[in-house]
């Protein structure tokens, strides 16, 4: 074993191998729009115990994937986005729980999303792949649960946009989620996090290379935007004080050179991000993405009360949130708290003094950490 | 007289003229740049008494211009952009005080810039304008000071990079500053402020039609990357708090509608500034003008240290902050203040609870208006 993939609070889960599941059922989306078919690819970790209760899915964020822990054998470096979480011995530990990760319908590694192809065409989905709601997610992922006969998941956790399919778990499968842990949620995002989304969308979607979103047959990919949409992310994913700790006013070169390349670190490090992000990551699915955020609204389906439209979850939920995250603020989670409160729900709150924004939630923080350790430490994964 | 010149606070300059100087002086940049001959275009509002001691200088900031307050008699719905602080009988008084707006060099409305002609080459300066200053811009001010004989100005006042304007007279010419009112400042940007500012230039130098700077040549302008820009601007002027009160997740068509064209109407908001900004904004200003936010650092030259770099400094200060302004926070004002006195300096600090965000310097708050104007009552124009 490799000891870089071990540290000090438990092992690593070790080289995983992803699975791909074939669905022939169409799905319909909240949208009217109509899947015929199409693969979830997912990755497990744990084992599954006889009664089928130890199952906790972990839901992913913007820019994340299936690939949650662990590594693979021809790519050791590549290790999955909560592994600092997940594994033998951390706080959701592998040694007792069986864990999910899926990406999401729409996304750009693996799953069906709008640069596999339409079996219908021949081509690549492009334009033509349908706006996905979370809510189109948890039903994807219910089907996955299905096939792999989990009545009852014993948590369904994630982060940021990982949260919110945790909470829309709750409120449509209520009786399929012990365990809710939510973590640096909003119950919908406000409108400067609207606002941010429209710009990183503008970014693509004007760069020429887009062609209105089958750039795939032009051989092109609308770099300059997805560099673009992605730097606006990183600065909401940091707070002010993290940047500043990280990269104060510290000049690449010791001193000012009177251009407008790279004088500041800051602007190294957001060009390096925006670069590599568009070696990767598909432009639609960040549209897609982006677009699941802004339409997330649970209360919208409840005349605007949360309250009520958490009144059906049945889940013990844990929210946790971060002080210096300015995206999506502590008091967006106590919206949550209170929502949960109000239908007596059973739910524990935190709220961890960290510095580090949004990105907190993927961080190694040892209150943090504990506080989800000692939680699953409760979770008794029997029906 | 146009009653909707008018408002209840006072009365309007009135239609103002703008004026343009010529200097054949060249001015030597801090990068080491020579501008061998410019113009500044200027106006000014209210008379000039005899012994000259009445000059209030007004500085903008990153978009604003001249153009300060009053309206022009072809362009009547063109207001200056403090038209509701500037005029008789309002807080800063013309009928007592000879105010002066000055467009900054590299500025796009009238002082010469990147798209004015370089004598030299008989074309549009574009990427060869050198990269101006704060204190180069300080210093072209100067010039015209001198030309309109005046030796010490009554005060100097700005907002946002205006204050930064204002805090570097009282540092680079003491003696000939009377009052510094300075609002919504920073004494130097967080790596936060350069990062917003960063993906705002590559976003305009990464545009196709950017052509490095000399887009005049090829009869296009880069409006895509200025749109974008002028959209993450708009989004740090606003508090989240004002964007959910003036926005909220109101739907234009009263629904979702499943596409990435405009569905709530804060990407309306965005689109329409950005579009409208592309119209009238030269790109070139952009990075100059955001390349000065960025380099502005007083205390650089003095190891560090603020208080040291302040020392200086002879006016009175007026330091006011907003409590809801994210971009330069209520916290950046009190560095300001910590720093003038511990010099001893005469400063008076007021944090307004606002809810505008950045924008709350340019709007009318009446505790705000109050106190610039009692401010005022007692700034006795006499050398």
């Amino acid at each position: 074993m490799n000891n870089a993939r071990k540290d000090n609070k438990g092992n690593s889960v070790g080289a995983v191998t992803p699975q791909t599941l074939h669905f022939d059922i169409p799905l319909v989306f909240r949208s009217g729009a109509v899947l015929e078919c199409y693969d979830l690819v997912y990755e497990t970790y744990g084992t599954l115990n006889a009664d089928k209760s130890n199952a906790v899915l972990v839901c992913h964020a913007l820019n994340a994937s299936h690939h949650v822990a662990g590594w693979y054998a021809d790519a050791p470096d590549n290790i999955g986005w909560w592994d600092n979480m997940i594994g033998p011995g951390k706080p959701l530990d592998t040694n007792r729980f069986f864990v999910i990760g899926i990406n999401n319908l729409g996304g750009c590694f693996g799953s069906t999303g709008p640069a596999s192809i339409d079996p219908r065409t021949g081509k690549p989905y492009g334009s033509t792949f349908p706006v996905i709601t979370v809510e189109d997610w948890v039903a994807a992922q219910a089907r996955l649960a299905d096939h792999l006969g989990i009545r009852r998941f014993a948590a369904v956790m994630g982060g940021s946009l990982g949260a919110m399919q945790a909470l829309q778990w709750s409120i449509a499968h209520p009786e399929r989620v012990a365990n809710a842990i939510v973590v640096a949620a909003a119950p919908k995002l406000s409108a400067q996090n609207i606002a941010f989304n429209e710009v990183a969308r503008q970014a693509i979607t004007t760069d020429p290379d887009f062609h209105g979103g089958d750039y795939y047959a032009h051989g092109v990919i609308p770099r300059r935007g997805l560099r673009l949409a992605r730097m606006i992310g990183h600065i909401t994913y940091l707070s002010d004080d993290a940047m500043m700790e990280k990269f104060g006013r510290t000049l690449q070169s010791g001193k000012v050179n009177y251009h407008f390349d790279v004088d500041f670190e800051v602007e190294s490090y957001l060009r390096h991000q925006g670069d590599k992000f568009a070696e990767y990551f598909d432009a639609n699915t960040y549209l897609l993405i982006t677009r699941a955020l802004d339409y997330f609204d649970p209360a919208l389906h409840a005349g605007g009360d949360l309250s009520q439209a958490l009144a059906a979850a049945q889940a013990k939920f844990l929210v946790v949130s971060f002080t210096s995250d300015w995206r999506f603020s502590p008091e967006r989670s106590r919206e949550i708290v209170k929502a949960l409160l109000d239908n007596r729900r059973d739910v524990s709150y935190a709220e961890i003094d960290a510095p580090h924004g949004h990105d907190a939630f993927l961080l190694e923080d040892a209150r943090y950490h504990a506080l989800v350790r000692s939680w699953f430490d409760n979770v008794h994964a029997a029906l």
